[in-house]
């Protein structure tokens, strides 16, 4: 059997959040050592890389390793139904065909249960690789969502530049261009978050902003993002979930004669060199 | 003449409010005692009753029995335009076609008045039996219009079981199953509302969740609903008005085999038995 | 070179959203003395007139009067990505084919940059009449928005009537009926401002409704509106801008047969009479 209890269901909420535009459907991995899941969104174009440890939840138990394949629309609805606070149980049985979620009010005058059909879906093996990226960028994760979605004003291809001095990002339309700047910042105060460059080489990568807005659904996990690149590898878009683990998202640069003003059309290629030999 | 003041426009806002989801005309009757309707859906499935004491009103006129036939639509807009603290009259002359709308700001410098049209609706007699429902339950209105709210996340039809430990409702989807336990609570604190059962008899009646979520609308009324059952009965979904009167929703349960995973399709037979001889 | 600079985005938003929902491409005029536009709606039917002063500017420089054709939506897209006390520079060159929009955060380590494609645009000179009119009120902006939106749920064109004692809305529908007063205000306390009636003549002209409601856009320039009327004069709705300058409104009022019960289809004459010879 498997069974997990998250103290709050906000944690819970936002993790699907942040998975489910990416992919309808998805196979969470659990054993005893937490749940994961990795999977790439429905046009195959980029990649989500999902962790959560167990030793951090105050009830955690996984006699078998279990592979649960999930309708996130449906698991979203239903933790719509619970309070931020409401206390959210997680079961399956080792045959079984379905996930029970137990949600609980805080005072416990109310519990609510319900049995989720689970789907059999086609597995992909995923590796990724782990990659020491040679320029990256941590900044607010609130900064970052803001920016990529207002660059959608101006075009669809963002270039992102890593420089000693900060983290650029351009855009051209057809009738209007436009790039936000970040400064590196030295000090940081308690309140907002700061923006640090850590460098190897400068670097100059463009990517298709559909996928890098998408990926900013997980701004609510995380205060920062780690923007990490290096030439020839995938974008890698890190969040921490506090301690307990992670969630992380790839995606391939687009190639030159695809950029320029006003490219809109194909979507960048699949981030083949994400799927490794290594798990990780 | 006929001519009544509400204090705050909210009173009436949420009555009208309340009301115009089911109908989107009415017929109120106005006498010497008060304003009374009594209205089926446009659909003919389930009934709306409301009651407002005319010796609450701080003015309140009423020389002969009127039926004023309204258009709710253009009621209920009319009445946006009023802050929740303006004072609102409404004057009908005895042999007029007309309803007046005189709506005042809490100053008394801005004055609006509206002269609305009355219509002609055939007007049905009901009479609602005042049944000694063998099951009932008072719980937090806001609770309840959660709950209904929520379970159309699964499907379309919900179980109301009522036992001395709760009241439960169950709903079964294709895919997915819910059920949410409002346990009974013995003592209530001053800010919540709890959950008190009262039974003859255990009770657990099905009905179509479309209907339920449309008289949750009533729930600005008032901080608790009671939810009424007795076998061969229309379920009563009741809300006091202050002590002023209340508004009482009629619904009668969807027969067996109706029921079970899936079940979305026709609406529940029409509350005949909410008809009776007896006017209240 | 033109380059001015508003300390606060908000100043900036607020002017292209009281503009942009007349006229989606419009010419700015910038010399010496600040900032116009003189612009006709879409339909061609309303005025409106803008002046905002260089002396109130902390930084305004400009060599050469230019003519700046703005596509007032993308502009606005734009100023919805700065906060609203980041600083915005606007600049273009003198033989330049665009505007350049620098937005910085109060911090300044965050720096964004457009530069819009100006447009050609076939501009009309309009002279607008500096009219001595007959009758004015000054009332709160936004008590007038709200008559003039709460107005249209029962028709479509106006009176607007100004005695002594007060301004009077009225519209008749076919069904319904609504006149709204605000009645002149002696004293005005400090949060709230009163109406204030002045008055060679009464007057009593109407209006399509659909108009005022875009000349109320300007609202969150000015906690005051005015309003004022002559007979066989274009109407002229007046918002202060700070004692930056101002931005006003011109409708033709609607001639008698058009008037009437349920009157909703064609629009009010174009006001010629706006167009005169002397320039402002």
């Amino acid at each position: 059997m498997f069974e997990c209890l998250f103290e709050q269901a906000s944690l819970l909420k936002k993790i699907c959040e942040a998975i489910k535009e990416l992919t309808d459907q998805a196979c969470f991995e659990v054993s005893g050592t937490g749940i994961s899941l990795q999977a790439m969104d429905s046009s195959h174009v980029s990649l989500v890389s999902f962790l959560l440890r167990n030793e951090h939840f105050s009830q955690f138990r996984c006699d078998r390793n279990l592979t649960l394949g999930l309708n996130l629309k449906m698991i979203t609805k239903i933790l719509k139904t619970a309070g931020n606070e409401d206390r959210v149980t997680l079961r399956a049985e080792d045959d079984g065909d379905h996930l029970v979620m137990v949600i609980e009010s805080k005072t416990g005058n109310k519990i609510s249960s319900y049995e989720v059909k689970m789907l059999d879906i086609d597995q992909q093996a995923f590796g990724v690789n782990e990659t020491d990226y040679k320029a990256s960028t941590k900044m607010s994760s609130e900064e970052f969502q803001r920016i990529c979605h207002d660059l959608l004003v101006v075009g669809d291809t963002v270039s992102i530049e890593m420089t000693k001095d900060g983290i650029t990002f351009s855009v051209s339309g057809t009738e209007t261009s436009g790039c936000i700047t970040c400064r590196q910042s030295g000090t940081v105060d308690d309140e907002s978050v700061g923006t640090e460059i850590t460098l190897q080489e400068p670097m100059n990568l463009s990517f298709a902003l559909k996928f890098l807005n998408l990926f900013t659904k997980a701004t609510p996990l995380s205060n920062s993002v780690s923007i990490e690149m290096s030439a020839d590898q995938p974008l890698c878009i890190h969040y921490d979930i506090g301690d307990m683990g992670n969630i992380r998202y790839f995606l391939a640069p687009k190639i030159d004669d695809e950029e320029g003003a006003g490219a809109a059309g194909a979507p960048a290629a699949a981030p083949t060199e994400a799927a490794g030999g290594d798990d990780e």
